[in-house]
């Protein structure tokens, strides 16, 4: 038997250096072999894009056919290129990949995107090809993004080696977004929409099949690029989860806004991720207990994940989660109240002195919170001005929403909103402020120039807003607590099945609270054992053939002293013998009753994605109608053990409810954290462990373990480690 | 004690006569009081409506300065019009309201819409005149829309007394859409934003203080209105609950779509509410039953609704919940197919010739369902036509979506794409498709005159047709069981408080399954008590100073003949007498063991908005920690608290769970059905009734109430009824 592995969790550990993608994202010279002088086909599009983006660097389209591409002067070869190249652009059929690779090697290339497709995605005799061009470039260190990717662009930079539709329009406007998405047709389809919606975005990656480069590196790259504040993200499946969890940790420690799109999450959708990328989606549920774990949002649609990124990048995060809501419809009003309920918002009232300096002014408005000025306000916009300086001023809120519908597309009125608006909020520009408005785009740019953000949808806006108040949380949330160290050495899961003795042994030798118990073959053993474990005891026969051992009277509850256990010792097995006369008997197992308490199930799975995840649920019947259950992935600390509790739907039943006591929080979390740790050092070992029930008793008693079961990994073979 | 009311719910009858808003929808002569001749002002938006809308009516503007008022000859005041009027638009100061009223009255009208603020919303002085107006027109058969309002239009007939803003952009497009707001502003806002996503909308009404129309009477009106199928609401409050009832009945019957937006949820917008328009909002679980049961689409946002009646409006309801997916991105694909789950939809394969067919002219396809005919489609738009023609006919989907992305707005490839659809949807019209596409709008609108429907985001699109496949299953649900009749004369509840005898006495007088007990004074009594209730019994002191029974020893169970229950009278008499000498003791309550169980909480409420409630949940802790309840407006039929019971989070518990027997879910729902009617007919009388524990025995063994606990109304007067 192997030791375990002593890898600790990266996100404990600084991250080490970032992945290096500067030739792949900021090259200074660049080949486009397969250039096409037409630039509505593929080999043809990133030439004219590269020059509508003004690329400042070397640009050199490769064709054998013309002296010239699209005004750049064209060479027949790579070789011919009168200059070394940081990075190549490859557009050519799959069976000139690799010469086309090794040309612009040779010439010094240290990146390429390979928009060429036929590879994994087609079948085996494609991931051979593309196993074959990793290879190569691996050999000549060289990074690959694709093949059967649509590329990327780098807006400030004037880097376009894509084919993607979505820059027929132009770039989008100068911005610090980075979007990474693994499909091409899709990332594009966002990137369309999110240049409607204004967001600047200045970097967007197709990953493709991501032979080389991956949804990771490129998330590890922007983690600490210093011209990227937020990072959108559309994948289906995580394939290198230790960069991945380096990246999330980077982005999270240079406080960054990370949105995720990850989809697969169906049964339909996750197989066909599988046919479309030969992603592994594995459980959504640990993958959404990672995303929590390290702050990213995670975003169910496309238009909640543009809305997110739209707000994040255009303004700051609040500083809490009070929300004051300005508008001149009572109707919007109360939409907005209800909605900040729904996302978890505080809408609280404005001071009383507040209110009637407010309604003194203005006797037809509410003043309390949603403060509604009505519609009169069109004919005196100070009202505007005097009610929102008062929000900020007196009212004090983290975020403000206001509802002006249509106002800003007039003409007469558009204006004096907007001068309202500026002057009522000076000195207090920090604070986030949605405008719910509609209108022709070019009315309501000034506003966003403004500092404003701008929604058409008055529970997006707050949604949004709620998501700014959610994402500034997590971000102060505590995350260097560390699991507990476990005795020394930490048993290793062994191959083959565990019985539950063995269970319960290895549970103990990691500090894991268990019931002492004793197999007795004799009436003077089982005197002994109930002396050594405490009565009262439970006793109950122990046999691979009896599984109801109530049944044939195989059990004895709260015996109290010597006597009445050797008493106890000779019915049991003498009922044995006459109910089960072909039993094979072990003896009779001897343990102190467990006494009162809440029953909780606790249990680690090894997700093949993910890695060990530790979960927490209310035990019996609950756990199993219910689903009230908590996961994270493992090792987690006490605290965060603690915290999981606390998230149980039915958490008030630790507490203690209809006169129970409250249970040993402590001692369930300190469970948890321990069993999270050796799960975490049993990365690939095991399949499962349960702890079915914890039992946990009145507060200052402890928790104990009556029953558990390990399943160790079907098919893992034995390791040769020997660290 | 009077009897109780004897009304029937109206949704077992036929509704009466809708609502005649004739002359208020569609006049023929229209008289416009304080008609100014400045298109912008609030008297003079509505000439300019009219004349853009073209009315084909008689037009009177009234205006004491002005021979004539944007074209339109003038009148002085209403009693120089030279015709009869059949509806008059007052937009003239408050104190000159009633005199104008009359003029109007003497002229003929029949209804009026008063734009002029300044009423109930404004407190008590204004609630005051409000009165003395629709005192007014009731004395002379006027139907008054307002005061406080924005007025309406109707747009098939020209007909605009309205000044919202959002005709600035002329009337939508023609259509069989109603809209229905309690909120002038916010309808403002939602009407720009309908006609933007070319929402037909053929009426739009804001009732403001709804002095007499309310939404109710809209609601009645177009759910019989021949030129009307799908009904948009937006509302704060109810406030005629039989004709809001009735109007709903009336919209289900007539197979009209009906989306709600109902505001007023959390505690902050039900206080907004109700300072905004002085409507009461109800408890909110009450309101969604109801929706739920007259198969109303609840929206909770602007965007939700108008997507739904969006789809609604344009295209057909599915016969089921099988979805087809087709795609030029297989993430697009795999992202619908998770929102398919998301929303219960069904995403079967294709069946496996076809697919194989499919997967010879298109060998990198994906032919399972997502059908990804990945964007190499471009090349041969037959793909498209022939995967499309495959999956209705070979597949059989009840709906389709597809995922374009922008390729409509390409001026080479948008034709060729329009003309693959609609060859590949040949004879499969009643198939309702979502197109996910983006572009300028005057790329997509000849997709919508096709018969698709438009989306950009993929998720609203799916989410959309399952609201579409919703609908279509709440139409076919039956909805014509009655309650069970109770034996009469019904009991009615009485004033003030009622112990839990009178309780139980109740209960069973309505035939609710009530545990037998009997009150014995002395040890005979115990004796015959217990032969008649039958044994073994339970037995407890009864004092109504003694709150702890058990505590003092003064409860016996599972006593098991005459000499046990004799010797347990004396023994709880005595401990009684010794632990708590001063206790008046009325005697030992004697009842059968109730057996095993699982325990429900069934209880009722009155709503101040909804009227009676009916709930089940699971009791003992599940209820208080888990609140797994189900509630649905009293009464229901045995066949509804069936289906009650199934939609409890712990349903499975009903059927055994951990080698629990099944239990008598049939008696159960007998009781809930029962309690309910008798509910019903006790509207007003009762604040609430609740049976904890209701004892739910094995299958055939039947319930029994262990307790009961009925709250009369609070200042409820005794009624004069003498029915």
């Amino acid at each position: 038997m192997s030791s375990p592995s002593r890898s600790t969790p990266k996100q404990y550990e600084d991250p080490g250096p970032p992945a290096d993608l500067s030739a792949l994202l900021a090259p200074l010279s660049v080949a486009i072999v397969g250039a096409s002088n037409d630039p509505t086909r593929i080999g043809g599009r990133p030439v004219h894009y590269y020059r509508q983006a003004g690329f400042s660097g070397a640009l050199y389209p490769v064709n054998p056919n013309r002296d010239e591409v699209q005004g750049y002067k064209a060479y027949p070869d790579v070789a011919s290129i009168p200059q070394a190249i940081d990075f190549a652009l490859l557009a050519v059929p799959a069976e000139r990949l690799i010469p086309s690779l090794e040309a612009c090697a040779d010439k010094g290339a240290k990146a390429a995107v390979i928009f060429t497709a036929g590879f994994a995605e087609i079948g085996e005799e494609g991931a051979r090809r593309q196993e074959e061009i990793v290879a190569f470039a691996r050999e000549r260190g060289m990074r690959l993004l694709g093949p059967n990717c649509l590329g990327l662009f780098h807006a400030a930079h004037g880097h376009c080696p894509t084919f993607s539709s979505a820059l027929e329009g132009g770039l989008a406007e100068p911005g610090r977004v980075g979007f990474i998405t693994q499909s091409g047709a899709y990332g594009t389809h966002l990137l369309v929409m999110a240049r409607e919606r204004r967001i600047g975005v200045n970097y967007w990656i197709s990953t493709g099949n991501e032979a080389d480069i991956g949804v990771a590196d490129c998330l590890d790259f922007l983690a600490a690029d210093p011209d990227t504040d937020v990072i959108a993200c559309y994948m289906e499946g995580v394939k290198n989860r230790p960069l991945f969890l380096q990246a999330l940790a980077r982005a999270r420690a240079a406080g960054k806004v990370v949105c995720m799109m990850k989809v697969g999450v169906s049964p339909m959708g996750a197989q066909a991720a599988a046919s479309h990328t030969a992603s592994l989606a594995g459980a959504d549920d640990i993958f959404q207990a990672t995303m929590e774990e390290f702050g990213v949002e995670r975003c169910e649609t496309t238009e909640e994940m543009l809305d997110i990124v739209y707000a994040a990048s255009r303004t700051r995060l609040p500083r809490g989660r009070k929300l004051g809501i300005l508008t001149i419809s009572g109707g919007a009003g109360v939409l907005m109240a209800d909605a900040a309920h729904r996302h978890g918002l505080a809408v609280p009232p404005m001071p009383g002195a507040a209110q009637k300096a407010l309604l003194e002014t203005n006797p037809l408005a509410s003043a309390r919170n949603p403060v509604d000025i009505t519609a009169h306000a069109i004919n005196d916009f100070g009202l505007v001005g005097k009610n929102l300086e008062s929000m900020l001023t007196d009212g004090g809120y983290d975020m403000l929403v206001s509802f002006f519908t249509s106002w800003p597309a007039s003409p007469v009125n558009g204006p004096k909103l907007r001068e309202a608006l500026i002057s009522g909020s000076q000195g207090h520009e920090r604070v986030p402020h949605a405008l719910v408005v509609c209108g022709p785009p070019e009315t309501l740019a000034p506003y966003e120039d403004d500092g404003f953000i701008l929604f058409d949808d008055p529970s997006r806006a707050v949604a949004s807003l709620a998501a700014l108040a959610r994402i500034a949380e997590r971000r102060e949330a505590d995350d260097d607590a560390r699991p507990p160290a476990l005795p020394e050495p930490v048993p290793v899961i062994p191959q083959g099945a565990i019985g539950e003795f063995e269970a319960k042994d290895i549970l103990r030798g990691i500090g894991f609270p268990v019931l002492p118990e004793r197999l007795a073959a004799t009436r003077a053993e089982a005197v002994t054992a109930a002396r050594e474990v405490g009565m009262p005891v439970a006793m109950k026969i122990v046999s691979p053939d009896i599984a109801h051992k109530t049944e044939i009277g195989g059990v004895a509850l709260g015996v109290a002293d010597e006597a009445a256990v050797g008493a106890a010792f000779d019915t049991i097995m003498q009922n044995a013998a006459r109910k089960a006369p072909q039993a094979r008997i072990e003896g009779v197992l001897i343990s102190p009753m467990a006494g009162e308490g809440l029953e909780l199930i606790v249990g680690a799975r090894c997700d093949p994605v993910m890695g060990p995840a530790i979960m927490v649920g209310l035990g019996g019947i609950y756990v199993e109608v219910m689903r009230d259950v908590v996961l994270r992935r493992a090792p987690v600390s006490v605290a965060r053990a603690q915290d999981m509790l606390g998230r149980l739907k039915g958490a008030a039943l630790l507490d203690g409810v209809r006169g129970q006591p409250a249970v040993d929080r402590a001692a369930a979390a300190e469970a948890i954290a321990r069993l999270s740790q050796f799960a975490a050092l049993n990365d690939g070992r095991f399949e499962s462990i349960e702890i079915n029930p914890l039992l946990v008793r009145a507060d200052g008693k402890g928790a104990v373990a009556l029953d558990a079961l390990i399943t160790p990994a079907s098919g893992m073979t034995e390791e040769t480690d020997d660290a």
